[in-house]
């Protein structure tokens, strides 16, 4: 990466030193451009200041001001950035747009100003948030959402892209309603009814518990995210949210009640209706998550899996790595699951379909216990 | 595993030889148990037989029989077997226990019969159905619930229970109630609300799903399960499933509700009450979800994570363990994120604090770019 020539132009003020903003920050220094920080907190920009993101702003005027704030209030800095630099191309980066998009139209110093004003979206993030999180590598490989008004200019639009771009993600441009209803469909509401499910386990027994399975680690796991940050982006993007939250609610209603009703057919226990809402439900399921692209855009069902054993030692994993490697075998994508208080997890390899039976030849020549696992 | 002392007796008859019971067929022959094999389907049934799953049933009594049928078909054929076979011990490994128990009772020829027969439930299941995914390591490391009845003899506990740990199990004995209600706890409302919200995505754009990370993947991965399964078994499971959705559908209800509500205070574009209802969500699914052990029963944030960049090129995960071999770094657990379209994956792995700080140091001195992601 260090490689490729560096589009954006400095001085870049960062306002709003947490997660994204410094990681900005770092990848932009790290490729040469001058950085200024600025922050309401005295500690989260002191921290910023000590990782080396950048420096206290400068008495000229930046070229570049990007807001890393939450949604409720980036609309409000963007516009005040426009009116104190009348020169620089200003953008946000909060995981909502529309509400930031009106914030700026509502308060910018007027119509001319706007065409400075690109909103954008980097969709990265981290289990853990704030500056201390923070990494140059953040947005490398990852997509980020350019979000236009219509008063954008076609200048100010080339900078957020290189900006994207610099910092080594890959850039699609949609405008602020297409870029809410994606996000609401795609990560908020996963995120809603992931913390519902899990909060449906405040009351499970303890030996529920311990029968839990990677299929419930995994549609739990976002549950764990900061009730602050996602409040503000739920609260910010409410509308589409709840449009594709009431997809969901009407089937989830009509199979309550389906399954709650005690039937009247002597023989059998379930209401008329009730296996065929279930179906409904579990097929549409089948439709929603083909949709899904796989790795590279590719469809999901292309890779063979092999499950091999993995013994609960030191090294067992390293030593699977590097006899596949001797072996040949490539890995596409894997995953370990485990189970609480279980002596062996079981990892799943996803390899090309044409390698998989030499490479679980291979193995089991070398001590482990495989099975092809399917395409999956 | 195989020098283990063997305790289950032979002939063992299995009723049903789709995944589970082909599965079950494989192990105990593999461990020198007489195996018979019994299905409605001719075409299953010659598929175990020619993967050595077992015979045809011989014209003496089995010791053992397990009916590895569905739900709402296993307590009917477990009567039967009770019946045709008065000194044989009877078990079933369908997935809900209280409707299959309730069946056993209302068609066992008598009181006394009853003795002989203990409900189960190995946790154990596989993308694909079917003989031709079955392997014998299926239940090695995994949670087998048995289920006893009031009316079952501590022998015949003995002899499931003995069943569970040949086959490389770990035992836990609940009542069918509490059984029914810890699955549908902890797998079937998990199945069908990663159902539903996948189902949402039927209606998503193009563009939406362009943009879906790792979140959205592991939400929907158990949406790919098979409906007519699945059907049987939320079936078999109403009421418990019901009151747990009901936990779910209340929250969601009123959520929906209030983010739908355009709201009457000038300048607060959401309704009152709108933002405590999504904080109180997002804060119920952290408590929900921190309940969920971890690997071998630990906290879940008993790890550091490291966070590493790989390029997508043959070897590069394969030279990632090897690299962390010879750095001495022992690996707890670990899993890929991808993104569509970009050129690179994000490993996190997880290795015991200590060794964390140490770990990146050696892996960025081999190039690696790498950062640490924080105890998730």
């Amino acid at each position: 990466m260090s490689g490729e020539p560096t589009a954006t132009r400095g001085p870049a003020l960062i306002i709003g030193t947490g997660l994204i903003g410094t990681s900005i920050a770092l990848a932009l220094r790290g490729r040469g451009v001058e950085v200024w920080l600025q922050d309401l907190s005295p500690t989260s920009l002191a921290l910023a200041l000590d990782m080396g993101a950048g420096t206290l702003p400068g008495s000229e005027s930046p070229a570049l001001v990007i807001v890393a704030a939450p949604p409720d209030v980036a609309g409000g800095l963007a516009a005040e950035a426009l009116q104190t630099f009348p020169d620089a191309v200003v953008t946000d980066v909060a995981s909502v747009k529309d509400a930031v998009v009106q914030d700026v139209q509502d308060l910018a110093p007027d119509r001319a100003s706007l065409g400075r004003f690109v909103g954008s979206h980097p969709m990265a993030g981290r289990a853990r948030s704030g500056a201390s999180s923070a990494h140059a590598d953040l947005f490398y490989g990852r997509a980020w959402v350019v979000v236009p008004t219509e008063w954008s200019e076609p200048e100010a639009r080339l900078v957020v892209r290189n900006l994207a771009n610099d910092l080594g993600a890959v850039t699609l441009s949609l405008s602020p309603e297409e870029h809410d209803q994606a996000v609401a469909a795609i990560s908020h509401v996963p995120q809603l009814i992931s913390s519902l499910l899990a909060g449906s386990l405040v009351d499970a027994s303890p030996e529920a518990l311990m029968l839990a399975g990677q299929g419930l680690r995994d549609t739990t796991r976002i549950a764990a995210s900061d009730p602050d940050l996602w409040t503000r982006i739920v609260a910010g993007n409410a509308k589409p949210v709840a449009r594709v939250l009431q997809t969901i609610l009407e089937p989830l209603q009509d199979l309550t009640d389906r399954l709650g009703d005690p039937g009247t057919t002597p023989g059998m226990p379930l209401a008329p209706g009730a296996t065929a809402a279930i179906s409904k439900i579990i097929g549409r399921g089948n439709r929603g998550v083909s949709r899904i692209p796989g790795k590279h855009g590719a469809s999901p069902k292309r890779w063979a899996t092999l499950e091999v054993l993995i013994p609960d030692r030191p090294g067992q994993l390293g030593r699977l790595f590097s006899d596949l490697g001797e072996a040949g075998v490539n890995i596409e994508d894997l995953s370990l699951d485990h189970s609480a208080g279980q002596p062996v997890g079981l990892a799943r390899i996803q390899v090309a379909p044409g390698v998989a039976e030499s490479a679980a030849r291979e193995l089991g020549m070398r001590g482990w216990r495989v099975a092809d696992g399917g395409r999956k």
